[in-house]
């Protein structure tokens, strides 16, 4: 019997994304694979249910799915009631968030199901084309970049008219790391002024190359292997200050600065947003772990002294084709090489599946601390 | 005593502008003028009311502030109320759309004020600085691309990524005045592919200049003085036609098509709507005067048949501190020319004064059929 690859339809408010499109599922097909897909599953994504039919079964409910599948493909953790139509002894793969939901970890140990968590594959050169993290960071830093174009009350490029000329909007982007240079671009390409801050001097020569400005806080946080070190008080304080003047010089501001599977670090203070020009917009892409911003509301816009604090949540489920059609490229690049002949073969010596696993055999494989746990951007 | 030039705030729904920022108020208060400025005029477009202060004088309410005027500045055509509190014989200079409102082109002649329509600003070269048609319709250009591109569920740029490339997105420009420019320079800025859709063959260079391709439709409609001329039935349709194909191949359509004084045309039929790609975006500029697609409905966003049709009003307004910096420097080129010695001196004989007229000594200058009036793109 050929493998039986599955993918519900994702009941988590709001997600519009599927773990598979029409165009993955034929590559699945074509290897052998049956590929089962729920009713309705790639609506939010506009994959009407047609664009499947030849290369899977659709199937009209969740629970008849579960019960049918060897494999399911997943966008969000799985609830609990979502594990308990899942057959013993299954694999999962998806976000799986494990330090937010220890007790779903717990049931992936009681029915044995082998569980693949996308944020735990490692950041080596082999595993890139199944970087989920990365690719659903990018279209979250493109997407907070458009939206703080769209809640600005002035232009962001240069604008030259008979009547006098309009000077490109001052923005700045607080970490360069994958979403944080997306933002970038997409600010420069939209003609604004960019400036970024980053504790990691790295970060200088891949900001310059967009074309924005590295600000110079006079520290470096450089450590051990590439990782920031812990900076002193004394040198913290600095940071601020500097960053503080460009903040208030700037007329829109985008975080974008994570740490991985703890709640994101405050860089913007209050006070620092009430020194902001009025008018001023705040987009704050680390909402949905806390904030970056002090006054950040998740999954809320509101005005706060005269400036616009954006706290959007899962914002690559705003982008829903090409997050979608992203996200299935990375689980197929993860999933195939473990196909041999229509069955799955796990190699335990390989090191993305032993990295990624995290849990197997009814034991967990990871502590689910997060320590390991990268970040969203 | 000096002339003394009024600025009410605006009361029309949603209207964030104001017609005076504080830079311009300054300009006119150091040629002698006497600014007033209601309270909170400029609070929609973040100029609050201590930045006027220096050259301003703020006062309470709109009543004491018309009953001291000598001239008043607005964005909005005023309200039979707002008419109500101007002294007879003064002077009024905005946005009036005449053909829309009789009752207040009679009303400004029964109180024999001197009424100026920013529409009907002759397009001659001395008056460009004076054109608020075109620079609301700039910022009108500028915002509507940002929508398409917020609202759409893909990419607008093209993305390469370790897991594959996304195409950049296909928009097709309808309407290559003003707006419709801007419209493409944005969208090419996003690094989307543009296709552009004008009657006049004369748009070619422009939309090319920008690096978009403008739709060859085999119909020339150049007339007598660069005017398009009417086309016969068979050459509408051919021209239907081939639009039609690449609406269908398009992610992304953003119409900006208007006729002066008159209802838009229909260009985007909903048989063309239904032709497009599931998740496609539709951005209608001219849903204020009817929409130029079938389907439109002005002020709203709304699914039809898997598109997304967005249809907003007011939509300088939605970039209120650049709209109001524009828009204010242009009621000074305007206005300043005609101020001498701190007063003001009408010169009939000058084409600008005599052109932009509306009311004069209990007449109207200008039938309020709307012919004259040039559209909002």
């Amino acid at each position: 019997m050929p493998l039986r690859l599955a993918v519900p339809k994702e009941i988590f408010p709001g997600e519009r994304r599927v773990a598979l499109d029409p165009s993955i599922a034929q590559r699945f097909s074509n290897m052998g694979v049956e590929v089962l897909v729920e009713k309705g599953a790639g609506e939010g994504a506009h994959f009407i249910d047609a664009t499947y039919a030849d290369n899977a079964r659709l199937v009209d409910d969740a629970k008849t799915l579960y019960a049918e599948a060897d494999v399911v493909f997943k966008v969000q953790p799985p609830t609990l009631e979502e594990l308990d139509l899942m057959r013993e002894g299954s694999v999962l793969v998806g976000f799986l968030k494990p330090h937010l939901h220890s007790d779903m970890v717990q049931k992936l140990c009681d029915k044995k199901i082998t569980s693949f968590a996308m944020e735990l594959v490692p950041r080596i050169s082999r595993a890139q084309s199944m970087d989920a993290l990365s690719s659903q960071a990018s279209i979250a830093g493109y997407k907070v970049a458009l939206m703080a174009a769209e809640l600005a009350s002035f232009f962001f490029p240069m604008l030259t008219t008979a009547a006098g000329t309009i000077r490109p909007a001052k923005v700045v982007v607080v970490g360069a790391g994958v979403a944080g240079l997306q933002a970038i671009a997409t600010c420069k390409r939209l003609g604004a002024q960019v400036e970024a801050y980053d504790i990691r001097a790295a970060a200088k020569e891949q900001v310059e190359s967009l074309g924005a400005r590295l600000i110079d806080t006079g520290v470096s946080a450089e450590g051990v292997g590439g990782y920031a070190r812990e900076l002193t008080a004394e040198e913290k304080q600095t940071q601020a200050k500097v960053l503080a003047k460009h903040v208030a010089a700037a007329s829109a501001v985008i975080t974008t600065a994570s740490l991985p599977g703890r709640e994101a670090p405050k860089i913007i203070t209050k006070d620092m947003v009430e020194a902001m020009k009025p008018g001023a917009v705040i987009v704050d892409l680390a909402a949905e772990t806390g904030g970056n911003c002090e006054v950040t509301r998740p999954g809320e816009t509101y005005e706060y002294e005269n400036v616009t604090i954006h706290g959007p949540v899962n914002i690559p489920s705003l982008i829903p084709i090409h997050a979608t059609e992203m996200y299935a490229k990375n689980l197929y690049n993860f999933l195939s090489p473990m196909i041999k002949e229509g069955q799955l073969q796990l190699d335990w010596e390989d090191e993305v599946i032993k990295e990624s696993v995290l849990t197997c055999d009814g034991e967990i494989k990871h502590e689910p601390t997060g320590r390991r746990l990268r970040g969203a951007s």
